[in-house]
């Protein structure tokens, strides 16, 4: 059976990026072997450190998005990582054996640096790609579901792994690989990706009418196009981007066609953009406040998924700690 | 109570420095508090991650001479390090609350590198002194037996567990001071400081007959005194310190009065010294090998110290994160 493992920060809300980029993937591979998909609340404190109270919140809030997006707690396992502290450990033990420069030329490292909102110049922010190969490899995983660009991250945890399996002269680890989103990126509403830290989200518990405001008020589109008469260029406007992700074939189709000989203004286009947005994200956020409406019940998800995801966790570190000769408990 | 916590590396044998430089002084400790020391066996990872199956051997040998130079098990928890998984979850969350420029600037680390035998140039290795600061405050340890060259260690310890407290606005973790061995600092036998990594040790296992020759033939002296019948210098002369920290007061007396007329040479002046060493080390040698004859004891008195450990290392834990605000299992 191949295992899938794949995570998300609880570091703030959930946003339409999540949903295209991770969720959709996440709840289509679950059926297509043993999937683990983690609370990375340990990573959230590499920005959170200052904030931890705004962690477990968070960490509710995920879990009823992974839920309300169709996550089956009885086709995945649903874990909190700082509830399975293998991961810790394994993090240590491959600390040893990774040289530094692997992790200081890490392409993300030193772009996160120089955006960061937070200082990032911590210790444990150099190391959070390896403890991500921690996070992978423990669950000894075939498959990660990832955006483009965690690629870098997923080709480290190979290295590190195989590093691993030279030194300890046994196969303990198999290769993962990452299995990217079939949609295209999901441009945030400046046209720049969708980040929370660049303010340009639309987040999946936004009301319709912040999702309508946001659409009409504030997203980007083809600058060109100054007035309603003038043709517009889809092939270049942002709007269409989200039509590609939301709205059906037809109006797609008819959006295109018109917006080129001016058919249609950008308001109204813009407008069917948030209503086919709205048709998506009206149910799912209505699931997510169903779902935070019994903190218990989403807390009893985790504990589960938890003492699943420690089982499977302490198996490996028995492999690990044999290949190492650590002494055994 | 106070606490007191320390420990050594199960990298190789110990020798005459780590008898006066530590073990004398954590046995001297261990009336006095609560007194907790470690087999640091993932610390040793970060030189031996090539050759691991040196490290548990070298655990029983350190067991051996821990009990071997007086520590009672009854009075003391002797513990292994990878046995309490506490350390590395503690590690790992210290390290997103220290800048990575406290540990760039521990001055053992760049002189470390430079002389390094293996290849140190690990993340595990520049994480080292606060895998350190949590083996010290896991336990909220008040006084730290170590070394002048540990001083630096336990200043970071402190600066990073007031920042811990600071951040999360709880005193959870004392401060810890170090507690400076009351003996002058054991040279090697060519004069530099006695370490493994010069073979110039005199080791706590090495015969009678390896004692007398190491001292007899490698052990350096004053440069100035060619032949007997030269006055020499007791005070610029190695052998005078191993006199000072093996030989009764009357013999330190006798040689140092002597040398400085001729009245004794080199020769005899150190077969002198290695008698005075043999009488301490031939029964501190008897004692680690009648103790090693017998590993599944050894290994009781690891399992057991390391169940204590464990105890003490879990309720810091509780404490530290109801403090973080991370969720408890």
């Amino acid at each position: 059976m191949q295992r899938i493992l794949s995570g998300i920060q609880p570091s703030g809300s959930q946003h339409i990026g999540h949903l295209v980029g991770a969720l959709d993937n996440f709840t289509r591979l679950q059926g297509q072997g043993e999937a683990f998909y983690m609370i990375a609340d340990w990573h959230a404190l590499t920005s959170k450190y200052e904030s931890v109270e705004e962690i477990w919140p968070a960490t509710l809030e995920l879990t009823a998005t992974y839920l309300a997006a169709g996550l089956d707690p009885e086709k995945a396992t649903i874990f909190v990582q700082s509830l399975v502290k293998e991961h810790a450990e394994l993090h240590l033990l491959l600390s040893m054996v990774t040289p530094l420069t692997w992790l200081e030329r890490v392409p993300t490292y030193k772009e996160k640096l120089q955006n960061a909102v937070a200082d990032l110049g911590s210790y444990g922010f150099l190391g959070y790609p390896l403890l991500m190969t921690a996070d992978i490899i423990l669950y000894k995983a075939h498959k990660v579901p990832v955006g483009e660009d965690q690629l870098f991250h997923i080709e480290l945890a190979r290295e590190v792994l195989r590093r691993f399996n030279f030194l300890y002269k046994e196969e303990v680890f198999p290769e993962p690989e990452a299995v990217l989103t079939k949609t295209p990126k999901v441009p945030g509403l400046d046209g720049r990706k969708m980040s929370k830290s660049y303010g340009n989200c639309i987040y999946l518990r936004d009301t319709n009418d912040v999702i309508l405001e946001k659409c009409t008020r504030q997203m980007a589109s083809d600058p060109a196009r100054v007035r309603k008469t003038d043709p517009g260029n889809p092939d270049i406007c942002p709007v269409m981007d989200f039509h590609k992700l939301f709205s059906d074939d037809a109006t797609v189709q008819l959006v295109d066609t018109e917006c080129r000989r001016a058919g249609i203004g950008c308001f109204d286009c813009k407008k069917r953009v948030a209503q086919a947005m709205i048709q998506r994200i009206e149910p799912l956020r209505e699931k997510i406040e169903a779902h935070l409406a019994h903190p218990a019940a989403i807390e009893a998800v985790l504990q589960d998924g938890s003492a699943r995801a420690r089982a499977v966790a302490a198996e490996t570190m028995v492999d690990v700690r044999r290949a190492m000769k650590m002494p055994a408990l």
